[in-house]
């Protein structure tokens, strides 16, 4: 599974900067608005919810008795219903006391910027009718418009009444939401917008943007006005229990990890942090839930003290193991709605608080930074100077002070232990087994010429994973593309209009699965007749990409982007290329996508990849109409025992994760090197080597078939 | 020749901002100073100054008889004056009227932002004692520090007096000078410079940076305080004369290039431009100078209005020729010293003065801001806020602004036209003939045992090179290094002290040239006998590199940085690397250094590679007191004729303008691929092809000898 550029979609859309690096980058611009933001912390899109997947449904205790509804069974049709009328109710809100506004923008976001979402949270494609990922609308009391990115212009078309104008955010000439807001309201209008949905920094960014016409942005913190006219259509929230991430997956218990972050607390002058990525949360307490589709994540949020610790949470969620797992890591349990009213008081008693205010929500931000002037104002002669300039440097006069960093988790929570290592590796050999059993079972359907759409080899790849002991869930939702649907890079089949498999065509695969101890993603391209010398070209330069990657070597603090030619530079040279990102961040049995490593032709992420750290290979090539490539396989970063070490420091490289055989009758052989065809042997014997102890029968003789050696030209 | 990190010295160890990438890059640090702004625009770095050589002089009209000093003639020692009695001097000036500051810094700079400097402007030179190319000079009543790089930490610890405190930038604890400034001088205190010497972004930095402790940052218009000390032991400005650089050679008349120059300026909505880059003037007017050595430029500052130009220059330096010239191009003449007047009354005249504020010097901006605001402030009730936000967006109210942005010219004379690429190739192939010459000529000698030292091998190239049709001068000071010097990348052999060449070591000789038409810069590496085993895996991994670069084929809009690792990772897979930059651009005729673009692990600059542009290739190892090996080729890039153009966009690649054998001796075969073998043969052939014709004699069977194809093994 590959990742895409845009952060939260209402960043793109709204941000006004057009940066010198997205204008040199001006291939890239279908999936690069002309606003991306490229030196923002990078972060993975949304991308799977298109058309919301319920949450699936299993049990959590008996790992391998568990049963998850397919794709399949699990959509439902939302279109056609009364976009008209919604907007009416929301305009009447408009100008109701205590909210007053001449506009309101709805976002696609949750209150944790997560890339899945609750169904509860889907406000955005509630109001809109259109249910792409990725999409901001905006309404104003005689407008109404909805921005989009190229991905999804043509669902965006058919979804949206003629009460909507779709904004094809990306082309030229299109304004960004601020910019519209500058050009089609009144100056001095009042923009409304609900504070947990925005970063502090995306409300920031926005509330500069539209100052330029003197618009004022309104934190409506009460209520959100798009859930004041959903009411009884609203999806109910999910009330399943969180779990405990067993410590021998976890690697390490809660109390060590809350030690280290103390420790950190402490070096930056700081007493408290406020946590709000779902996964961040996850992997701290040790806990995994069944709130969001694909992610094993449960909505909460959590404040971490010097001497405590306070998670905000649905006592619904909270089942006795988990009560007493909290307890003894001395975590005090709070209503999830209870956040604000502890960030208030924080900054009474206070706090140094730590806030990276590129996740945590304005909301958040705002109300602690109200508080902090309360505070210091109260405090008599000094204050003045405390409120102009309260951030770090101003703990000096002992009142509350915000301490604006990166999130400590993140590179923590990327940078797998031993035992989570372990669990991926032990995951990814079973998955490889379940997908050896579902090639071997759909070669043998194509061959007997059996007709099978997309989203039923899909689902049949879904009951042969299922099978396998700890299978929870998929990680994402499966791209499954025959022929010209492959050159789809978001392709998502859909029961209704999906294609049937045509043998004489390339087929896309790319899927992933979340297992009680690890998370998987591999895509695989194959060919059930005879390819073209065409396919062959491409698949055997995009698997040169694959293969350079893999065997790439590099110095300690080199960021991924160093590496992204290595994956390119094969295609390039016949003036081939893919839009997308070349390897994302994967979590330990938690998110598909997880920062803050990536490689990819974007070179705003610093981010060194370090040992340790899990990230996807998955170059690729699309032909539009034709056919699409992608070979992804999960690496892990681990030091290389070079002969030298220059600088005296480490040289890194990559251990694979993934265990599946390519298919080698897509190569052509002639282009490979020496070394090309060495690591292609070597890793199918590797392949037959961990995995066929997990098979028998004709998976097993298909796992061999599979992986027997190449012949050098 | 290959390119370091640093721009203008002074940046390096005035700016206070520590960058995350900075950090990530810790395995350069040696190059970066932690101070090092990662972000800013790129500029090649001071190298070749130590110890000044004087200006190589040669006649102009004839350039098939020019006469050129070698390096060892033009040395002369200047050590052991007397720095404390400067010092006292320079101090005593601090409390005279109209001066009242208790610091003055001096940097390298001229006011010019030069990477070569003349005599004459080398104040921090006099005033320290140190003479390396790179460092900053700060005196306070009671202290002088002096800041410079690792590359001359040994120097410098010689050349300065017990006065004086070594600050060794980039080391761990030592501070930048502004950090020092306000760690040292009382709060509230004031801080001198010479405003010429500083980049108004660079005074602005500072400024910010002391005013931490209510420094004040008081620049000295008037009087340079090291000038006053300087007096008669001073060198005398060279006022050679300039000359015009033939059509046939610039390609483009002044005309069209003001032409286009006027274009942007309208496009941009100013009127005006101030260009202070010596060679960006020589370019636009297609005039050469002599006052600086090694850069075929002359001191000079120009504005170019929409509707006329005017050239800042002092009168010595304009023949009938030059004037004849200038005229038809409608440009007046103007003393260099009347700059700051010129400046002043643009701004009565409400110019929108186009600006870039990275390298004009503080004096012009702060001269133009001034001026902006006195005539704002005569123009009545819109005065205030024209005063308070003076930039692009108050053009409406018709008043004098800034338009703050990088120099146009600067790509522009990066993307050569055809003529001058002509010009290029022909002057790089008659190079070729002399380092042909040169090198028979050296193993003959070595193989007679002659004893020959680095610099005598200097000087012998030079001899052949000056014999080559439209030479003028070296375009920098040879790097001339057998054995372990080989290993010291900015390594300068002296007379003096200079190693004799051992024919049993690796010998790297690091050197280029100005010829009328064309500008050159290579380096090879050889052995006179049997290179270790040790010494051909390291070659043979640099020649690696070098040809994964020659062989890059990448999108267009594609920065040089993407490439960087190409020409690293066969090194890198033995844990092996090279602590500078890949490529810099080179000038037509014009500096050996120049913008904008580069290849380097730098990735600050995001400056695209286009069609036209020149750059060098030169991934190189080094092992400490042992060897270094470098390979140098100029590159043209160019559009590829890819079979495919994916996006619609052009794929570009290199055209190579070097044509020298790359000795095979020291080259492993059994490391390379089939597609190395290749490259190293076709261009081998090559070589023979286009240099063969213009020798004779043994130089000829040199070539042929040593443009055999290897076997693949």
């Amino acid at each position: 599974m590959h990742s895409l550029p845009s952060p939260a979609m209402h960043r793109l859309v709204l941000s006004p900067t057009l940066t010198a690096s997205s204008l040199s980058s001006s291939r890239y611009l279908c999936f690069l608005p002309l606003s991306y933001p490229i030196f923002h912390k990078f972060k993975d899109s949304p991308r799977f919810l298109a058309n919301f997947p319920k949450s699936p449904s299993f049990t959590i205790r008996n790992c391998t008795s568990i049963k998850v509804k397919s794709s399949s069974e699990i959509r439902k049709s939302r279109a056609n219903s009364e976009p008209d009328e919604k907007l009416r109710a929301l305009r009447e809100l408009f100008s109701k006391p205590g909210i007053g506004v001449d506009a309101y923008i709805i976002p696609s976001q949750d209150a944790h910027q997560s890339e899945f979402i609750a169904e509860w949270y889907m406000r955005r494609a509630y109001i809109s009718g259109f249910t792409g990922s990725a999409g901001t609308a905006v309404v104003t009391k005689d407008k109404a418009a909805l921005w989009t990115d190229g991905r999804y212009f043509l669902q965006a078309e058919k979804q949206l009444s003629s009460s909507w104008t779709l904004m094809r955010a990306g082309n030229l000439g299109v304004p960004t939401t601020s910019e519209w807001l500058n050009d089609v309201l009144a100056p001095g209008s009042r923009v409304g917008i609900d504070p947990f949905l925005f970063s502090s920094d995306a409300a920031e960014e926005l509330k500069e943007a539209i100052s330029e016409k003197n618009h004022g942005l309104v934190y409506l913190y009460n209520l959100n006005l798009v859930d004041e006219i959903w009411k009884e259509s609203r999806p109910k929230p999910t009330n399943k229990p969180a779990r405990v991430h067993d410590l021998r997956y976890a690697g390490l218990d809660v109390a060590s990890k809350l030690s280290s972050l103390r420790s950190e607390l402490a070096d930056a002058g700081s007493s408290a942090i406020v946590i709000s990525m779902l996964d961040e949360i996850a992997w701290l307490l040790n806990l995994r839930g069944s709130d969001v589709p694909h992610s094993p994540v449960m909505y909460a949020y959590l404040i971490v003290e010097i001497d405590g610790a306070k998670l905000f949470i649905d006592s619904s969620k909270v089942t006795a193991e988990v009560m007493d797992h909290l307890k003894k890591a001395g975590i005090e349990l709070k209503p999830y709605d209870s956040i604000l009213s502890e960030i208030e008081s924080l900054a009474a008693q206070g706090a140094h608080l730590w806030l990276d205010t590129s996740s945590v929500n304005a909301a958040i931000v705002n109300t602690y930074k109200s508080a902090c002037d309360q505070y210091s104002i109260g405090q008599g002669s000094k204050s003045k100077t405390r409120t102009k300039t309260r951030d770090e440097s101003n703990e000096q006069f002992g009142g509350p002070t915000v301490v604006r960093r990166p999130s400590p988790i993140s590179v923590a929570k990327a940078i797998k232990n031993p035992a989570e290592l372990e669990g991926m590796q032990s995951s990814h050999l079973r998955d490889a087994a379940a997908l050896a059993q579902f090639w071997v079972w759909l070669e043998e359907e194509i061959k007997n010429d059996v007709k099978l759409t997309e989203v039923e080899v899909s689902d049949k790849l879904l009951e042969f994973r299922s099978k396998q002991a700890g299978f929870l869930d998929t990680s994402f939702d499966t791209i499954s593309g025959s022929g010209a649907n492959g050159a789809v890079i978001h392709y998502k089949p859909e029961p209704e209009s999906c294609s049937v498999l045509d043998a004489n065509k390339l087929f896309l695969l790319d899927s992933g699965a979340q297992y009680v101890d690890g998370t998987t993603d591999i895509t695989r391209t194959v060919h059930f007749g005879k390819p073209t010398a065409r396919e062959k070209e491409c698949f055997t330069r995009v698997l040169q990409g694959h293969i350079a990657l893999d065997l790439a070597v590099f110095p300690e603090n080199t960021p991924g982007f160093v590496l992204d030619a290595f994956a390119r530079s094969s295609l390039w040279k016949i003036g081939l290329d893919y839009r997308h990102g070349t390897g994302h961040g994967v979590g330990a049995a938690l998110n598909v996508h997880e920062g803050p490593q990536s490689i990819s032709f974007r070179y705003g992420n610093l981010t060194a990849l370090q040992k340790g750290m899990v990230i996807s290979n998955e170059p690729g090539y699309y032909e539009d109409h034709a056919f699409g490539i992608r070979i992804e396989n999960l690496l892990c970063v681990k030091e290389i025992q070079t002969p030298n070490r220059f600088g005296g420091i480490e040289y890194l490289g990559f251990e694979k994760l993934t265990f599946v055989p390519i298919q080698t009758k897509l190569v052509d052989l002639s282009l490979l090197s020496t070394v090309e065809i060495g690591w292609l042997n070597d890793y199918h014997s590797q392949v037959w080597e961990k995995v066929s102890p997990l098979l028998e029968g004709c998976a097993r003789q298909w796992l061999w078939d599979n992986t027997r050696p190449v012949n050098e030209k």
